[in-house]
């Protein structure tokens, strides 16, 4: 079954790749051949959908120094208009609202086909910062102009970890018309169980069915990228930095972690009765880390039920 | 291999099964009956060695209410004595040594046969409670009377989560003589795995070989249980509570979790190179909940490499 039409029916054991569209800076001929590139390599993974993000600059979420400077990327959405034609599954386009006027979400929203497309709508990373539109703001227009568009929501374990209120903000965003959830880099099991089952119990007294959830799951093959994890807000557990600090190979340390990860959750929420996807997160742009980001879906993949 | 000559080789592997002993006020023929179906029960699980705990009243540790009223139990060196003889294997005796008196604790160690018999010394629960010996008082007593009696430690891996320096202290018993240690009751997978990982990093940069780990597990059948556990100082991730609140059967649902917990703490150790043991602690009254606890033993022996 399509993916859209799985998770507008509620079903999950899907399969997401995401990607970050090539730096700004990249020339029209070299963006096409890294597009083609890239479908080429998912092709063989029976991958049931494309997620593209939208990078915003966070240094306002964080005053500590960022460990990678911030680079400008292309727009999500022109990225996938002008290079992704040959990709013929669905794809959910992140867009971090904040960064645009209302007018143009307005007229992306209404041109896209809810058929072929779902978008993920992003607040702003910190409420001093000045955004453009707001998400409810953002939600408001979609449900306006294109309300057959699947929305999704992010979902934050670890804000759920210290405030203990992400469910009832995820049940908020359900509200608001989303369909899915989609996580940010899971390292911490624990937290992400921990949202998973209330956000579960809560759609249970409200006599709820439980959206999706897709789990995201990233590679690591380096402390620095360790370290911008943990500014981007990531809880990375102690026994994952000691293992890849001392690992002879810390991209395969950070692989079979992510792996038993993945596996574990998938069986919590089968257990539990959340319907659930997987998200494989390949952002960096090192080639061993993409390719083993590619290993670790088409791995994850077999443990799918479909 | 003999439990005792296994933990003096620094190797692991090994199943232990924990026990309190009966309520001082049960009488000597009752105090046989219980002993007596305890080894009746554990004959068929190939255990390899028996703790017997030495309870304490750690009303001083936690001001708040205790969720079950202290009992005090008859004393594990005097139950072992008096009623365990038909257990023909080693057995690793607490000794909670605030409570004795340094004269009290020496003719004890002293008379102690240190092949059939190890001690794990716990010190005092609080700063505060005046203890009539201290931990090192005791271990230095050990090392005088009884030297060739195999020491123990307790390890806590929610102090590790706190203060994060845990790994420290259990390099200093080592130091004072500790071979082994055991953890308290496991619930917070990450919280055991930072600790046994930042002491295994420890180990090595120190140039010493990791003493077996010992992680604990029990079932817990009510959310009383639970209660209790909480106020022992044991970290209950949310999605555990969750589940034993909601499940049908909260016996069942906490007999999975701690299966899937120790197979994958299991595989970490295996991984990093530590050794590890098992304890599966029954301290509840409940026949339901001793069976169970007799049931986990029984399928995580089968998860254990000899």
């Amino acid at each position: 079954m399509d993916l859209i039409r799985r998770i507008e029916e509620g079903q999950g054991e899907f399969l997401l790749f995401a990607l970050t569209p090539p730096r700004l800076a990249t020339d029209r001929d070299r963006a096409q051949e890294i597009a083609d590139a890239t479908v080429a390599r998912l092709q063989p993974l029976d991958v049931d959908g494309l997620i593209l993000y939208d990078i915003d600059d966070e240094t306002e979420r964080n005053p500590a120094e960022r460990p990678f400077p911030f680079m400008p990327t292309l727009d999500p959405a022109d990225y996938l208009a002008d290079h992704l034609r040959t990709w013929a599954r669905p794809v959910i386009v992140y867009r971090a609202v904040g960064k645009y006027a209302p007018e143009d979400l307005r007229s992306w929203l209404s041109a896209q086909d809810p058929k072929r497309l779902m978008t993920v709508l992003v607040g702003a990373a910190s409420s001093s910062s000045r955004a453009r539109t707001s998400l409810m703001g953002a939600q408001a227009l979609l449900r306006e102009v294109n309300p057959r568009l699947a929305l999704g929501g992010v979902a934050i374990p670890e804000r759920h970890s210290r405030r203990e209120d992400e469910h009832l903000r995820l049940l908020a965003k359900q509200d608001a018309g989303c369909r899915f959830f989609v996580t940010q880099v899971v390292y911490d099991i624990n937290a992400a169980k921990d949202l998973v089952s209330d956000y579960y119990y809560e759609c249970k007294a409200r006599g709820l069915r439980p959206a999706p959830f897709v789990f995201t799951f990233s590679v690591c093959g380096s402390m620095k990228t360790l370290d911008f994890l943990r500014w981007l807000g990531v809880d990375v557990p102690r026994w994952i930095e000691n293992d890849l600090e001392h690992a002879a190979d810390p991209l395969e340390a950070s692989y079979k972690q992510a792996r038993t990860t993945a596996i574990e959750l998938m069986s919590y929420c089968r257990t539990l009765g959340v319907p659930f996807g997987i998200n494989v997160e390949s952002v960096s742009i090192r080639r061993v880390e993409i390719e083993a980001a590619v290993k670790l879906a088409q791995e994850l993949r077999t443990q799918l039920k479909r």
